[in-house]
């Protein structure tokens, strides 16, 4: 018989078909700045040829230091006209981080827009060879520009090869040393399709955008946008009220949130004069980073607001389980179903499988997941057993194939022999009405091994103190698993995708 | 850099995928059977055991002359379930055709229905190594079976690799030798999404199912049940009542239809008491098999009908370029754009690109492209130019990037040096009130080399003669361009997936 050979699968440039195929149609919006496939185009393109001037070319790893805006969109776009390799920087992070990340990752060009400027000028002098490229806007021409030379008339990348890396993503480091996690163009096609299939796909979709740009969540959606060739509505940092009036105004369809920033939405709707509703044209809000607490989802299912719960993480760029609103409250705690891509297995540590409900390690496969950390083969060959990437995170399957995240592995606390998982404890603390936020982790104990603590934010105006929690905790949980003490705390160390970090909870402890 | 290793992309098998996300999901309607998604993988499975007991195998070549119905969809999937090679056979052939493709394509295995049952046994008994397997329905076990006899128990596949063979189709052969065409799941994979984006993708679209399930047309609506997770409401042949009435009843959002099939319907519905208006559920009319006439697609816009012009071949795993409704009037005549993973160039005989405007032959790439002709390399090779497909059809870019097919390259007739388009004659011949359908072909002519003939069915009750169209010719065709003679028939050749068969037309001529 013919053999169809194995072949790298080449698609249009997606920007460049979205302005093909719908031209006129709305891509980006940033406040009172709205973008047509046809001008997000021509922006990219005038950017790219730029940066070409500049020396970037195909492969050229390119860091970008930016806030979320229009400057950060464009050099995605340009980058990938280029063929050139992203490398999106947590902008939260000090000098010392930014500089240790470049040198890991061999940048060499530093792409900044205006307000990182400085930092971005100084990281260049530090280190070599690194060029600064300020990203500006030009006021005459109306276009971006970068600070360009002359140079040589380059042809664009019309096309995409799906194995081909798109960028380089360093893990947020709540474990370990972070890596950099190769994200190819495959991953972010896939997982754009599966999400589509998953959360249903209309052409008048409009996907709004206030996590970080730099984070996967966040620059999965610039990329569902043109590859599903839908709007996107951008904003600058997160204002509740902002956000709010974009959901009632601009006709934002779905958006991505984590549990912290839905609650701040809806305390800023219920104050507002809209009766505590969204209008129906809002069908899906993608809820991540961890479990959602109770009474947060019982608060959206009182209104009427669809939340999708999802799990993912940056190895499976972002979204690779879903639990649709139909199933929230029935499925409480669960992260739902794998996308039509992704297929999920629960191992033992020794890569043996288990029956649904018990727990063991999450492991993912399929093309949304990242091919390996970038020049660190044993930290990939480590990562993946027989083609199956191990998350590292706990969870269990039900009966019916839904996923539980119980914690992430790396957080375990092992107490007395038996397992003790973070996230259990904290679901409890937090469906508490008097408090809002939970972190628990272990701490030494001579004659346990660990004993878990527990840190929490009280509600404004409580009254309650923390070891009158006491009791509640008594009547929650299994005794192993109560923590030995409890500490009122007014914040906990969140990053900015709103994932608790566990390894800082310890610093918290009063001296 | 690491680089990311170029392989063969693995997906869960779709039906087995959608059995455990959308367990009680309608997976297929026929008649008064409903079955949801884990009904249709627990008739595929039981079906693949038997099939895998009477030695079908991972890539065993199975043929299928079965009509429209459950047991056509059961044996698809079984043989998914055990990564046989399907050869859907067309019904209409004669016996010497059939023969003549299954010997070609050195199938192993002939499964049919009962309704074929003697014609597909007569081939086994003439054809060696073929093996007739009837499938019928057990009542007792309410479940679709195969003759088996003993065999050794297997694991069936639960994935799907995209560069693998899904099926071989034949071309329909309006041009030179049936050529089996090599259909990789990845193919089916992409058309369904790149379908998907085009058209939307809602929870609850349900597609009917009316074209014959042989054609690539009706292999694909299948595939994108399983790959999109949504219903197809099955028909065994078109009846335009039945359709319509699943339309109003059954709840129908999508349709594939050909020109001749979407008339009969709107006169049934014309007929009935439903004043000549569908419900708003069915949101997409797919209208494949060649340009749509003026009058049909005025008299859906009349209606609010959303006419989808469409065009593609086997080749390109059916749709490949998608006329949406809000364009169908301003750009009529064209087929639209490139579907999401498809790119489209027109180029002339010596592969040089053509401007906008200009006819030259339709090109197209993409991973829902054949990756080619089993066991004919040479046509393969013929068949593709720097890894551009020719269609072997003509057609020209207009300045926005729509399609205009002008015809079949060859059905082209060349009369005087001058290039004639049989597609463009008919267009005319059907734009006029009386004429119900059209063919034209070339004649030989000693002066001219060729010229153009044509052919017309009238309306019913028309009392208008052939020769009487030849004012109405003169008046909207070329001198050139106009038929040497009209001649009106019953009837016209048409395929069964409704494409003209031009090469016949001169059999119709009065001896």
């Amino acid at each position: 018989m013919n053999t169809a050979l194995s072949h790298d699968t080449i698609l249009p440039n997606w920007l460049l078909r979205c302005a093909e195929n719908q031209p006129n149609h709305l891509a980006a919006q940033c406040g009172p700045v709205r973008w047509s496939f046809t001008e997000l185009l021509r922006q990219a393109d005038h950017l790219a040829y730029q940066l070409a001037a500049r020396g970037v070319s195909k492969e050229s790893r390119v860091a970008l230091l930016a806030t979320n805006g229009l400057p950060f969109v464009v050099t995605v776009h340009a980058l990938m006209r280029l063929g050139a390799i992203l490398i999106p920087l947590n902008t939260r992070l000090t000098q010392q981080e930014l500089a240790w990340q470049l040198s890991d990752v061999q940048a060499t060009f530093l792409c900044s827009d205006q307000r990182y400027a400085d930092i971005a000028q100084q990281l260049a002098d530090e280190i070599t060879p690194l060029a600064h490229v300020l990203i500006t806007s030009d006021v005459q021409q109306d276009v971006l520009v970068a600070d360009q030379t002359e140079g040589p008339v380059i042809a664009l990348q019309e096309t995409i090869h799906l194995d081909a890396v798109h960028s380089i993503m360093y893990t947020s480091g709540t474990t370990g040393h972070p890596k950099g996690v190769l994200i190819t163009y495959g991953m972010l096609c896939w997982g754009a399709l599966g999400s589509a299939l998953t959360l249903g796909h209309y052409a008048d979709d409009c996907w709004l955008a206030c996590l970080p740009l730099f984070h996967v969540s966040g620059l999965t959606v610039l990329m569902r946008s043109v590859i599903n060739g839908i709007s996107v509505n951008l904003h600058e940092k997160f204002e509740p009220e902002a956000v709010n009036r974009a959901i009632f105004e601009e006709r934002v369809t779905i958006i991505s949130v984590v549990a912290v920033v839905l609650q701040r939405m809806l305390d800023a709707l219920d104050a507002s004069e809209a009766q505590g509703r969204y209008p129906a044209t809002l069908r899906c809000v993608l809820l991540g980073g961890g479990p959602a607490p109770r009474p947060l989802l019982e608060r959206c299912a009182a209104k009427n607001i669809p939340v999708v719960q999802t799990y993912g993480l940056t190895e499976s760029c972002a979204q690779a389980v879903t639990l649709l609103p139909a199933d929230a409250l029935r499925k409480l705690g669960s992260a739902g179903k794998p996308l039509f891509p992704v297929q999920l297995r629960i191992l033992t540590e020794d890569y043996q499988p288990v029956p649904p409900g018990e727990p063991g390690i999450i492991h993912l496969q399929g093309p949304t997941i990242t091919p390996g950390y970038d020049h660190r083969p044993e930290a990939t060959a480590h990562a993946f057993h027989n083609g199956w990437f191990t998350t590292g995170d706990l969870g269990y399957v039900d009966e019916e194939g839904y996923l539980y995240v119980l914690d992430r592995r790396t957080d375990l606390i092992i107490s007395g022999g038996e397992n003790v998982y973070p996230a259990e404890i904290e679901a409890v603390l937090m469906s508490h009405p008097e408090v809002e936020d939970a972190g628990v982790c272990g701490v030494d104990d001579s004659q346990w091994g660990q004993l878990p603590i527990a840190f929490v934010r009280l509600r404004e105006g409580s009254s309650l103190t923390a070891t009158e929690l006491g009791p509640y905790v008594t009547q929650h949980l299994a005794h192993y698993k109560r923590p030995k003490a409890i500490y009122a705390v007014a914040q906990l160390p969140r990053n900015s995708a709103g994932k608790l970090l566990r390894r800082e909870l310890p610093g918290l402890l009063p001296s």
